[in-house]
Parts: structure tokens; C-alpha cells; sequence
């Protein structure tokens, strides 16, 4: 870690002059031990930019790298001796609480994206108000203080509804499909949270697709190609592209992400998630600060991976080319079937199927449903990569 | 780590039930920290395989990870609590001493390749030895006991000739070019090895090839697309695909490397060096029995790297596809142009340049002509990538 001389300044400044010029060997850290971090810290290591964790638990992803520290987020003395290391410090996942940090991070250490950013981001009521007031095209939604409102505004949008928790909802936890007036109450006993709970209208929309933008600090913007994500019950199942979708919705897909992420001031990696109408228009559904599953494809399949961009833009450093390699990409997600120990009994059977590039996570446990890896294969026909990549995924039986 | 029930055969027997029938959850030891055993590392935690490294000094390529063991190779504590966490040992260079990790090695532990393998290609005599009697295209060679036998073998080959001290030698040290009888008794003194040296007539070759053989433990063979490289000072420089060869030189080198890989008893990868004369037709140089220089193009270039396959291999996976994913690709090494500590106060410079894979190796401390990292660049034509691939080598001002 090398001091800077900046430090009076707002660390989070645009102003300030480029972490570049000030700092020859930047270290990194990383908020969060799981596989997110685990890719952003295998980016980084490829370029040789040294990074630290700090990770709550020892659930496994982080255990094949150094400098790893295990500790509450509130854990001052664990916080403070992470952050003393770092230059920069960015993180896996929104849900990190930030306080703590703010308090004990050197002068010197920069947060990518802001505590000011995340906070426009975390709070999924925020989000919506900030994208419905800087003209992004979103679906309808109310914000819910009381019981009697959420019911008001599902009788005005008309059922099914949508109910989300404001914070910490992701996957499909802290969300819920409202079929009718007798479910209210319960979706809204279940997801409120200081009696707040937000009420989307139900977008009939034909397809989800999913784009990642990668900004840098000084805000140089790339923005991958446009992937459709195939979703059940609310979580991302596999990633395709080409997106089977005309030229003009393609070039609105990333034009979208690309504001709504200046939009939220983020910098590095952000997931923009959208809905695509029956009459081919789009709605923002929701933004990620960081690399998100949608992207892992980008490994594979792209000359620049969202990991690696994500490390180049919290350094400023300049970001790399996110084009395909390949005409067609399907990414699996690998999910737990089961609860235990993992075991990686079934990987020669994956890697026995050709070309599939198996990921798996390093996680201790496995759970139903738990991101356990993911598999990748590219080629030249979706048709083709597709069955492979779900072929490859399966016989994983994590 | 798991205990196997075949403790009770030779480890390293052909005949033993294949080990995916025995380990669930291997781990990988790795000889060596520096950047080869760095990047194995990085492809086993890609696939979820746990790795332990074994290395005589903190030299830097192994600081990202974890579970690194430092010690000497003849230290029985350190080795053999290394050994004791590994199912699976294999090295990251040939030089390794094998001696101690022998006698403390558990029963179920296997050593990939073999000792006796490693035996066969570590005496650049016995090397050359075997590949003439397996009937392997080599050029002429004399093993010299004495500085008379030196001599004679000079001069029946005729000025210049290539001296070789037998162990040791890579990347240009330990050979040396001998224009005239002048020359002999200072090139036999500086390399003799007991007073060995190996004397080659000088082959006038037009360009130097270089083939990755992955083998594994059950004999499964893939063979990598067939490499030109660009060497200066018996280093190489370069390395391009596809080489300037006809159909039929292709398909011949990736035979002669492939058989090249099964006569030395490779398991993992192996890189074979080829010379092309002006008649076409080839001559077996040298094998090095792992990941190779010539093989970091993969990591970019190719569907499944030379260390994920190298991973595969020693544990009897199946092997990944070698399939190049574009036309034209060039790996330039970076070389170390000063003394003293790293720095990566250039590195956003060379990640200007569009499309470069910058691989640094986080070693602490730079020396003229020392490798501290690569570039590659993959595209539609040799010009362009060669082009782009050295600018962003050249940036790096390392």
C-alpha cells in the first residue's frame, strides 16, 4: 500500500487527480468472500494488482486466496486493519454494511462506487424514485408506507402484483408475486420492513435481458453486448446471447444500461436488468453495483471479463474490450440439489462434455438452490452451445 | 484431503483404479511458487480444485494464494507436511528436487509425472539418448565425459557447435555457442557437470516450432495447435499462431510433439520444441515436462488452458478442447529491463492498448531479461495482434 498525496481531499472526489499518478502499486479490497469476490480477486491477481478480503464467514469461496480477513462488518479492529491495507476498496455485493468502513478507512483509501452511490442504489424504493425522476423508463410502482396502502395501490395497478422488501432482496428472496386481495396481508407481514414495502405493477413483458457496463472512475463507459436471461421464480437460470432480439432493441438495451448506470453513479461493474414489452419497448427493472451472475459469461467468452473491468475502473486504470469471441454463448448457473458437504465427485463427468469451462465457487456447503458454480461453453450456434452447457451443468449433480 | 484404499500398490502405477474412483474432493500439490505454479494454482481454483504450493523462497507469484508452504526442497518438516495435504503432487519445473519429497510422500500420494519420468528428460543426455533410440528425429549429438572428448566432437561436427551442460540448463543458461576451437575449453569449463557437457552440431534451422501435449493419468492425449516462436538469445521472445508452415509440417509437428509427450511418460503438459529446416521436415529439440512459456498464449487463445488441462490431467480428468477461438493470435513475454522493486506505475498504459491480456507475475523484484509477465493478443490477422501485443509489452517499461 503506498500513502497518496491527496489525502486532505474528499477521498471520493471526480476532482482529484488519477489514482494513477499517485499510486504505482495499488492494493485492492474486497467486501465479501464469496464467489463474486473470489472472481474479482482471481482478475486481479492476473494483472498482478494485489488485493485483501474481508469476508464475514469462512463458507469457502475465499479460502484458496491470501490475505484474507474473517470478521464482522461492524468489527472495528477487523475492518480497520483490512482497510489500512487497501487503496481502494470496493465490494461483492450491496447488502455490505458500509459504516464501520466509512469510520475506520484511512484518508487515503478510496470506496468504488461511493457510500453515496450504494445508498441511491440499496434501498429498492430509492431506486425506482431516482430512475422514475431522471426519465428512465420503469414500470409503475408505489411506494408503500402502511398495510392500507399496499392494498390501495394493488387494487389500483390491479392483481397480480408485485411485493418487494425494500433492502436486502435479491434472487427472488424478499420478493412476492400477490395474486389477490387475501395474499396481501401476508406478502406484506413477510416483506415490510419499517412498515415500507414496495408494490410494482405486473409488467407483462416478453423477455428479460440483462447488460453489464463497466465505468471507471474518471468515466470512461463500456458496455457488454446484450444478453437475454432466462429466469424461474425470479432467479437467473442461464444467460444467452446473442438475445434473440431486432437490432434497434439491442442498441435501446445498452444505451438504457449505459445511462442508468451514470445515472447511479456507479463506478465499475453494474448488471442493468430489463423487461422487454410484446411492442419491443423496454423498462429498467433493476440495477446491481457490481459484477453480477449475468456476467459470468464474460470469462469465457469475452476478450475483457466483468471481473477484470471491474478491477480496471475502481483503479481507473483503462477498461478493456467487452466483445464476444464467439457467435453464440450460453452461461448455466449451477445450483445446489442438496444439503452437505460439496464434493467434487461429479466434475469429470461436467468436464468430460466438450468445450464446457466449469466454474465451481469453492463453497463448503452445499444448499437447495445455493449458486454452487456455473458452466459456460461458446460456439457457433446457440442451439449447439446450449445443449452442452446444460448437459455439463447437470452432470455436476452438486 | 482423502485417503485412497490403494495405499498398498505402486502410487504412480498406469494400473491402479483411475483416481476419480477414489478421491471426491482432491487437492493438487504444486512444487514450485513462481509464475507457472502461479498459474496452475489459478485454474485449479477456477474449477474448485484445492491446491497447496510448495516454495524455497517468498518470491511473489505465490503471495495471492493460499496455503503456501516455504521451505527448502531437502526440508523433510516442510515437505512433508505439504505432502501430507496433497493427493496429487506435480511441479512447475523440471529442476525441482524430488529426493525428499520421495521418502516423506504418504503411500496414497501421487507424484505426476513420475520420477522416473522426470529422470529420463532432466539429464539433457539422457533426453537426447532416449528420443535417438526411440527412433524421435534429433539432431547430432555427442555426450562428452572429457574436455578431449569436447573437442574431437567439435570437430567432427564442424564450427559453430552448441555446448549444453547436461541438468539445469533453461532458457539460454547453461548453453553456449562455440565458433572455434578457441572457444572449447572455456564453454567445457564454464558448463561441464562432472564433467559432462553436451555437444550438438549445429542445426540450421529456418524456424523453431513449439508443440503443449496434454496426457493423463489413463493415457488420454490432446494435442495443442502447432506454435511458432520467436526467439533472441536462445530466449523466446514470442510466440505466434498459426506458424507460417504448410498443412502437411502442422500435422507432423503435433505428431512428433504428441509421441514425443507418451516416449518421455509425460502426465500433465508438456511443451516440445521443434526445429523446421529448409527442407520442411523436423527435428525433436527439447521436451520440458509441464506448462511451458511457449503455452501461455492458451490462457486467452485457446478453449481450455495448458494449466487447466495440466490440472485435469494429473488427476485424470477429461481433458479440455486445445481449440484455438480465433484466427490469429501472438503471446509476447515481458522481460524485466532493470533491477529493483516491481512497480505497476505503467501497467494502465499497456491496458490501453485494445484487446491486451496483461498476465503480470506479482514478482517483488525485477532484473534485466527476468519474466515478469505476458501479453496476448487474440484477432483476425498476425499483423494486427503482433502489433498490438508488443505495443502493450513495450508499455509496460517493466
Amino acid at each position: 500500500m503506498t500513502a497518496s498525496s491527496v489525502s486532505a481531499q474528499d477521498p471520493n472526489s471526480f476532482e482529484e487527480p488519477a489514482l494513477r499518478s499517485t499510486v504505482t502499486s495499488p492494493t485492492v479490497g474486497i467486501m465479501g468472500g464469496g464467489q463474486l469476490g473470489r472472481m474479482m480477486a482471481a482478475a486481479a491477481l492476473r494483472l498482478g494488482v494485489e488485493t485483501r478480503i474481508l469476508q464475514t464467514d469462512r463458507s469457502g469461496p475465499a479460502d484458496g486466496l491470501a490475505r484474507v480477513f474473517t470478521g464482522d462488518w461492524h468489527d472495528e479492529s477487523t475492518v480497520s486493519r483490512f482497510a489500512a491495507e487497501c487503496d481502494v476498496i470496493t465490494f461483492e455485493n450491496e447488502w455490505v454494511e458500509l459504516d464501520t468502513l466509512m469510520r475506520v478507512m484511512p484518508p487515503w483509501t478510496k470506496l468504488w462506487p461511493t457510500a453515496d452511490a450504494m445508498a441511491g442504489v440499496r434501498d429498492k424504493i430509492r431506486q425506482k424514485n431516482l430512475a422514475k425522476a431522471e426519465g428512465l423508463p420503469v414500470g409503475e410502482f408505489r411506494a408503500c408506507a402502511t398495510l392500507d396502502e399496499a392494498r390501495d395501490a394493488a387494487q389500483a395497478f390491479g392483481y397480480p402484483v408485485l411485493f418487494k422488501r425494500p433492502t436486502h432482496s435479491y434472487d427472488g428472496y424478499g420478493n412476492r408475486t400477490v395474486e389477490g386481495e387475501a395474499d396481501v396481508q401476508g406478502a406484506y407481514e413477510a416483506l415490510a420492513d419499517g412498515g415500507r414495502v414496495l408494490v410494482e405493477k405486473f409488467v407483462p413483458f416478453e423477455r428479460e435481458l440483462a447488460v453489464l457496463v463497466a465505468r471507471s472512475v474518471s468515466g470512461e463507459v463500456v458496455t457488454y453486448p446484450v444478453a437475454a436471461t432466462v429466469q424461474k421464480n425470479h432467479r437467473c437460470e442461464a444467460v444467452e446471447l446473442p438475445a434473440p432480439i431486432p437490432a434497434a432493441v439491442d442498441q435501446l438495451a445498452s444505451e438504457l444500461a449505459r445511462r442508468t448506470a451514470v445515472v447511479y453513479g456507479v463506478v465499475g461493474i453494474a448488471g442493468v436488468e430489463l423487461f422487454q414489452l410484446a411492442d419491443g419497448t423496454l423498462l429498467v427493472n433493476e440495477i446491481a453495483p457490481r459484477p453480477h451472475n449475468t456476467g459470468h459469461y464474460t470469462i469465457d467468452a469475452c476478450v475483457t471479463s466483468q471481473f477484470e473491468n471491474h478491477i480496471r475502473a475502481v483503479l481507473d486504470y483503462p477498461l478493456g474490450d467487452p466483445s464476444l469471441i464467439a457467435p453464440a454463448t450460453v452461461m448455466v448457473n449451477v445450483l445446489g440439489k442438496r444439503e452437505g458437504a460439496t464434493s467434487l465427485e461429479h466434475l469429470p463427468a461436467a468436464l468430460g462434455v466438450p468445450g464446457a469451462n466449469v466454474h465451481l465457487y469453492g463453497k463448503r456447503e452445499v444448499r437447495p438452490g445455493r449458486k454452487m458454480g456455473h458452466v459456460t461453453v461458446v460456439g457457433d450456434t446457440l442451439e449447439d452451445v446450449r445443449k452442452r452447457a446444460n448437459m455439463a451443468a447437470e452432470r455436476l449433480l452438486l
